[in-house]
């Protein structure tokens, strides 16, 4: 039995909320149960200094949690003068994961930055972080296309992402904090609406786990994924 | 004129949301029209090192934006590996604000850490974050009587704060940022609910104000704290 | 009964001695009572990167204590790797105020950079500051005068400042270290020779204060500020 | 066509030096082809603070890169005053790989500190320092069984590491720079001496990869995991 | 002929200021020539952990140049975030030659600590430090000796320091700030008053420098530390 | 008697490794006994931007240790956040030895970058990378003359250095870590070919050491210099 009572193969209520905040270009947030994520895309008209002139756009992302999104107060990282390897991870992992369904040619010298700040915590902020980021980023690439400074939409993609692990021996799908802090495994996978692999990263916690286990764990990935897309597209406005 | 539309001596509209988040001991979000802060009050059962074994607590606060809060991005603090001096003054001010309404033996060797995180910014956010951080602190300690952890009540005092300024010539209450971006004047008064100062910060932005127009503005700042308390009285139930 | 036995009106000795060091273009030793600050300085032909282009000039400070200017040493800020928050909030303050006297289009494409360094402290830094920086910007300003270098004097209006609180009930002038460590309520008031405000900071330390002592605190402070006016004047050769 | 020649199912020659450098208690010279990485391992008699009085022991790891290693030059993580976030990354990487081979209460309050600093890079820096750190630890764990100072072994299992990719549109072993530069998926693999996964991390550079790929993929890192598994278990005389 | 018009073993004039700023155990301005320097000498009744128990004390010293002690104005390295190389070369070399004229067992379990501020800088800033910091070291511990807290004196020895260098091809005494920027070799000595080196650090601009200018050098030097021994032991009462 | 065994005036066996690792234009294992350092030259086609367009190059130096090059491991300065003093000092020290036998005019506008990491330390870890920086950076050099980059040899002088001390009394050459951790005096010398100084930095670490044992030093450093020449000489092929 999961703690919450979800069947294994059982998604937390997912809700995307578009229009969040009123100044970013896209703004969205995301809710995997009780994990809530603001999720903001802005368009900058510049990009790096290693990658001007080149006529390629950029997509990158920064993470953060709220101090108080957690059970007991995190340090804010302002304040501790640095980002934890962690949150240096994570934002690596968003901004991959984003950059594999954009043509940066199609977007132009300009980068789109991703801001993801969790504001409550239970679990799986990265995968919502990045299914979250995802519509942010669709937002704003909108609104370049309306204002015609793109010839084509640059995004060619859609993805989400979502948790797998090994709780209690069994496979089990999108996991709270009461599972993520005692799973024997643990699998963030990205995956695109076509059902092909953009990232994949499973961490044995406890034992090493064996390519049944793994299989097991990536069809229940896969599902989640498709679930979490259909309310993305829902959202947007896609068939 | 006010770019807004109000009278000189209108607020905005003013909300407090209780328990907007669900781990903090006390969570607000607090809205002064589009400017929307999330504070949440914390209880450490620890008190910094030069303060132990005295039998007294402490209050400190911690102030951050979103990314994105702004119209134009702002870098991330934590990215940049540490605080601008504004954070710094504005974090200070908020922490010694509160203590100003809390009896220090009474709270006992225990820490209420204040964390507000401004989501959108209008203007005010300073002013926003003292008058929602009451409320947090307020619930945070609420707790704490409910557990029998404290003899007496520690929050002796009910506190608000509003800006006030000189734009186009004018006295206003409550700038919003096309009048905060603006002001010949700008002053951030923080008044308990029996019509005390417990601060005034006035600066010039452009010619030097005199005592009238000083007299003016803290007319307006006394009426803007009234309907500030009045909100957070309705919303705490106290009468 | 003040512990310095002065009158609740009466200034400490206020002392400006010019050229104190050799290399600064402005140059000046501060005294307020024991309190001794060195205040420079310094014309740069050149601009922060964000004002190049307008034709304007700036004016910005730095702030610092000698680690035994005090009763017992504190850290060097430059061994911790950083600045508290109280010195940016102080650099702040004294940069603030001197723009406030200073046309910035008459100054031109360049900076006058002050830096006050407290060699010896007892209350009252950051007032024999603001008002030791104004004599030091008066002669570099003036220099840059004689090698006809600007077209009118940028330099608008006379300022000092002094701080002023109320000490064991009663409203006082210019608080020492005995008095600024216990005092109730604190004002730091920046003021022009036109008895106008640039800066008020009021602060309650022991419980909030009325608008009557606010009064009574302005008309110390307007009383001490002409009192270091005239002794700015006298300096400076100015009637 | 693999640049370096190699059959797509090809590793690079792999080597291990023990007692490379004489201080630390294991210290070994891995070699995957061009790569070279000396890996230390450091016993401490203490744990992290927070572990302290559970009678358990750590893992921790510490990753860097010799500015000149490799083909131009890389600023001095030291010099610039923090790690990257790619350098976070390995090091945790590293660290929780060893961990899951360990057992932390047979270590006793003690640290295992693996340091992996790269000489000569060509590719594959991260998984041959997992390879070679391993045998670094065993050695290390060895000392402290001779000096009798563990019950048993703490070591309770075998690991290493590989990469593998795809290539111009293949799938391939053990990716040197040049390929690895130009791969279009990039996978990391940590398995046990039993078969079992570790970790496994596979990013989409180019497009998706599909379940069929991945399959193959990990078909490839099994078969190279298992050779380098051999050479450990020469060089430490297990049958 | 040197730009001051010296003879080459002519020294700037060396003065000493006991008591400067009155906060300090030890306070003393020095003075060679224009360059002026705070020398403070604090006692804390503690030592660095690594020392505790041991019945032993330490010195450390701290160097800084106020930002406008030079021609053009220095970054202010508090500003910066961190102290230069050269200055922890400076701070080094201050703390270890005063650590050679001190018995540590003789001082007990409390420490020296050396501030030293350069406000004026004309070249020499560092042995000028020297210098005058051991005048600030002995106020001092004088007082610890009234305070009967110290059996014995702990101080040992007396040393001074001067630069020496080959300008325009000869050996010159106590170089000023337009003979050290263009010397050909420069070299820093502190010896006791007995006549031994206790630092000799010698550095070749231009060319190598051969035997016999280094004993050129070494004369002068001796003469001029002479000197100032005889200065300091004047201003110290000491026969 | 040397802890070694060795002579007083005996060096220990000193041996350079030319094209240690691949990447560098210059790239040098350095061993005295058992101190091992890799010193690698990078050649970069730009200087500092204090340096542009005057047609002169620039030498500059990097020094590190392996956390695990010594006794007990070192923490890593890339994790600590900053390098120490005395790694400062180290760096400074190598660069500024090497440019006094470079031509800069010769050199023209590029840099040449020295790297020192020291993956064994057992004393004299800044004499033996000073001695192989030589080396690196003469293969360096060498290499952009092959490639016609050079109209003349910017090089010209050969620099060798090593440690000398006073030991239980006694002069003695080229200090173990033992020794140095015992020394009354640590002398390092840098001198040329010629028999010339470069630098000489010689501390008193107990007491104070006399012109004689000066002089003495001086010796044993000049004869282990010349033996270090004759290497540096047979490994690169001058006579």
């Amino acid at each position: 039995m999961r703690p919450s009572g979800r069947a294994t193969d059982e998604m937390r209520q997912v809700k995307f909320t578009r229009d969040f905040t009123c100044n970013a270009e896209g703004s969205v947030l995301v809710e995997f149960g009780n994990t809530k994520v603001i999720c903001t895309a802005t368009i900058e008209e510049n990009v790096p200094g290693w990658m001007r002139g080149k006529g390629k756009g950029w997509v990158t992302a920064e993470y953060g949690m709220l101090p108080r999104s957690t059970h007991s107060r995190m340090r804010r990282e302002a304040a501790g003068g640095k980002q934890t390897g962690r949150t240096q991870e994570i934002q690596r992992l968003i901004a991959r994961s984003l950059r594999a369904v954009v043509d940066m040619e199609a977007l132009g010298e300009r980068q789109v930055i991703i801001d993801c700040d969790v504001i409550q915590a239970d679990g799986g902020t990265r995968t919502a972080s990045i299914s979250g980021a995802y519509v942010a980023m669709y937002d704003a690439v909108q609104k370049l296309m309306k204002k015609r400074k793109l010839k084509r939409n640059p995004i060619h993609g859609q993805l989400a992402s979502v948790s797998v692990g090994i709780y209690n021996g069994k496979s089990v799908l999108d996991l709270d904090y009461p599972e993520d802090s005692n799973a024997e495994t643990d699998m963030n996978v990205v995956m695109t609406s076509g059902g092909n692999f953009i990232e994949v990263q499973g961490t044995a916690e406890g034992h090493a786990f064996t390519r049944t286990e793994m299989n097991d764990m990536l069809e229940l990935a896969e599902k989640g994924i498709k679930e979490i897309i259909v309310k993305q597209s829902d959202i947007l406005g896609l068939e």
